[in-house]
Order: structure tokens, then sequence, then C-alpha cells
């Protein structure tokens, strides 16, 4: 059967876990996962939980501080290597499930273009589950996939002068 | 510092997934994690890699099937157990994160009162991070909480028939 492509999107939090969860659930299956995080290069947390795990690779395509208001040229490459990087995996036989994290923010800053993004998921393995994730997803994406949720703020404690904290946000 | 309370609620996918991946990140961190997970018996893939993780206990307090429409004497009996075994994770000092998966549900087919809910998470080591998920968050449990991230569903692949699958939804 055809793998899905999965959104999730939106400004709360959970996108990212969500897929990570995801991840976890699939490999318990015992299916294999790759994880391709575009604009992160910072080690979170959750890398060391998952490099303990069967059936889990996780490459980063980022720089360790977040894109600020525009992207640098070094933000283009390294998603630009990503993106090469991806074409194969999502090519192959090997994977069931591939993660794009914060593909979404690699195309609103432009690291590449969505028409690349979408021609990325049109040519793979169909076989391939793929999820993408990432604040602004683009229209585009939003009509190509077969499932989007949209993690919405309802509350968030940063209001209340809660900064990241290790294990929990990173 | 006090531990926040998050909730996952909404009708998309997403939300345990990603109380799951927040677990596997805090896991990663060191933090030590509870999970206790109401209204579900069955064996989702996901506990075979929890298993693997140190740091990581769940526990399920409900029968195999998921309630249809009216809770039965059995999903209330083994909601109460939980309760109790819970009472005490949330009072001892050993976790740093608890995860309450389903415990809008819960509240949502009776099988506590949301107000024993909030006694439970007032009463808490307020030390304690704390998650709740499920549909149907109780209007008490969103005013209380610190963080509240609604999974809305854009568009969903079951309306193009395709039903749970292993790994990807259980």
């Amino acid at each position: 059967m055809d793998g899905m492509v999965h959104v999730y999107t939106g400004n709360g939090k959970g996108k990212t876990t969500s897929a990570i969860g995801l991840a976890v659930r699939a490999a318990g299956a015992g299916l294999k996962v790759y994880i391709g995080q575009f604009v992160k290069g910072r080690k979170y947390s959750e890398l060391n939980s998952l490099n303990k795990l069967d059936y889990i690779d996780i490459e980063q395509f980022g720089k360790k501080n977040f894109i600020k208001n525009k992207a640098e040229e070094i933000d283009i490459q390294k998603a630009k290597e990503g993106y090469r990087k991806i074409e194969k995996v999502l090519n192959s036989n090997y994977y069931d499930l591939v993660i794009l994290d914060e593909a979404n923010i690699a195309v609103y800053f432009d690291l590449f273009s969505v028409e690349e993004l979408l021609d990325l998921i049109e040519k793979r393995n169909q076989e391939i589950e793929v999820v993408l994730t990432g604040r602004m997803a683009n229209n585009k994406i939003i009509k190509y996939a077969d499932l989007v949720t949209e993690m919405k703020e309802i509350k968030h404690y940063y209001k209340k002068g809660i900064t990241a904290r290790k294990g929990i946000e990173n």
C-alpha cells in the first residue's frame, strides 16, 4: 500500500515531539525510520534516547542557532546538503517512515522552494510514509498531504516568562 | 522551579505521540518519566520502544477495546486503580515528568470527575511536570493548565478509507 503524507504545522507546542513519538511507535512495530532535521543543528535531548533505539536513524542539516530573520549562505548550504541526502533516502527501499522535521520552515525561509519539496515527495518510493513538520506550512503542501494537523496554541507558559528548559523544550 | 501542566487536546492526530515524543526528549536529558495510560489496555507498538529506554516507566489502566458509547463497570474500576497509582506517583520525589495519557477521555466518560483530576494535579509534588492528553478536555482543565495545544484536524486520510495501521496508528 502507498504510504501517506502527514503534515504537523501551526504555532502550538507538539509538532516535532509528535513526529518523534510516531518514530518511536513505528520503530516499536519493526518499521525502519529516518529522521532528517532541517534548520536544526543543536543536540536536542531526544537524540540521546533515539540513538539507543534500533531502526531509527537521525541526521541534522542546520547550524547550531536557529535562523533569526533571514537565512544565511550556510543555512542554504546545509539545507541543500540535506535535500540531496533525503532524495536518496526517499528513493531507497530501506526505510518505511521518513520524517522531514522543520521542512515547512526550510521552505518558509526559502532554503529550497515548495516545488522542490513537492518534487522530492512525488518522486519518492511511494511505499514510504512521509511526515513534514514545522510552522507556516505552504498551501501547496497542505493541499498535497493526506493528513494535516494544525497544532494550535491555546495557551503557552512562555507568556508567564518560562523559558526553554532542558528535557522539555530542548 | 515548579513544573508546568500541559494539555494536548483536539480531534487531530498527534496528541499521544507528542506526549511520547516529550517523554523520549525528557528521558534523553536524564529526567525520570512516568506514563499512565487511561482507557487503553492494548499493546501499542510504542511500548516495545519505550521499554528499551531507561528512565521511562509506562502502565496501562484500561481494557483492550476502547469505550464505545458508555463506560462499563470494568472501565471505571481500571481507571480508579490508575487514579490511586498516579496519586502515589505524583506525591513521590522520584519522577520529573508524569504523563496522564487520555486523562481527558477518562473525565469525559466519567470514569472519575474533573474535580478529582484537578485534585490529583493540585496536590502533587509541585516540582513534577504534568501532561494530560485526550480529546474533549474539560474547560476547568484548560483553565488550570499552563500550556494548552489543540491538535486540530485539517485533513485526515481515514476519510479516504485508510484504517489504522500497525506502527502508525497503533
